[in-house]
């Protein structure tokens, strides 16, 4: 048996993607949440999928919904960071936008398990969750804010919506073709300037873009 | 007590929308699927919430996963018929799309209950949802196919995949916002045609769109 954190005993060798417990009871609740339900699922699941008794699962997290928590948290920390940095960024507004989504698109397609999934779980609107709701509102709000600085006339302001829809129908692809379009991380950026009405150079507001993530020291790739 | 279908004792007064008690459960499920959640929803749950006993409601659905799939056929099935009408019909390309996209936006927009919620769902990847799976793949088909044919080189192949998901964004925005963004039956198929790079007279496009859903007998709105 292994040491698991404050001196609890596992139950057999590691099963689990994760460097610590609290990592492999998250890659373990993510998959069950996403291919088994997350109301179909109990903390007992977990601990069984990770190899650890329940009380060891009990000294990492409260409850379900705090795992829940912890893992849609983890979808939206990158993007509302990059999104504050770009705030106080001098990059023209295509390029932060664009910034914005290909780093969003990469992490979306890049993660284990499609937790974005999990967004229209109606679980979510309970208070519980008020914190991880407004911080993402926080995060489509910067979308909004982004695509409404870009000069474009001939779209109407409620087009200004769809960016931040564009990015996360990565999820829906990922749930219904198994994996993301390819190259998901040029196509849906240039897709948002096409459809925000931006005729300029994309291919210059890409390299840009990759600069402002390089400049912030965020991971192109 | 009123009569409930072949011979089958009421509990007590119509609480449900529906001309029949087979519409009054799928919208007492409706509800019950989208603010509670599929796997928390128990068949009898939906039959308290519709007034009947629950033996009643075997006699119209032998399990919830067929009123589950009985409410999701009906999401698609409004497009899809249309769809397969403008294979055959004479419309351009642009105005095909155009009318699926406005028809499809204007039905995901008054449905009563946010359906499309579901699925993501897990469960649906079950053999029970493989005919229901395939319906929407074959709507998702036309989608992609028009998108194909309209002639605009600046955007590549991969880009016609998004259509179809710009439209069910409305889905995401209702479960975000608590309702679609207003004009979405136009703002929607707009933002496909800048999307795809195609630069003609959009205003024109949408005459002929509403014009091509009279002639095929689908409500324009």
């Amino acid at each position: 048996m292994t040491q698991l954190g404050p001196g609890r005993p596992r139950l057999g060798p590691r099963r689990r993607q994760g460097q610590t417990p609290r990592a492999e009871i998250l890659d373990a609740a993510a998959e069950l949440f996403t291919t088994k339900g997350y109301a179909s699922t109990s903390t007992r699941g977990i601990a069984d999928a990770v190899g650890i008794r329940q009380a060891s699962l009990y000294h990492h997290f409260a409850a379900k919904d705090d795992i829940l928590d912890a893992l849609l948290d983890e979808t939206i920390t990158g993007p509302l960071e990059l999104a504050r940095a770009l705030r106080a960024d001098p990059a023209p507004p295509e390029v932060a936008l664009y910034a914005l989504a290909l780093f969003d698109v990469r992490q979306l397609c890049a993660a284990r398990w499609n937790l974005g999934a999990l967004y229209l779980l109606p679980e979510l609107r309970a208070p519980r969750f008020e914190s991880f709701r407004h911080r993402r509102d926080e995060l489509r709000g910067h979308y909004e804010e982004l695509s409404g600085r870009i000069e474009a006339a001939t779209v109407p302001p409620t087009a200004h919506v769809l960016p931040f829809r564009l990015v996360e129908s990565v999820i829906n692809i990922r749930s219904d073709e198994g994996a993301a379009p390819s190259r998901a991380h040029q196509l849906i950026p240039d897709a948002i300037l096409h459809m925000l009405g931006w005729h300029g150079d994309v291919e210059g507001v890409r390299v840009a873009a990759e600069d402002v993530l390089s400049r912030l020291s965020l991971p192109a790739r």
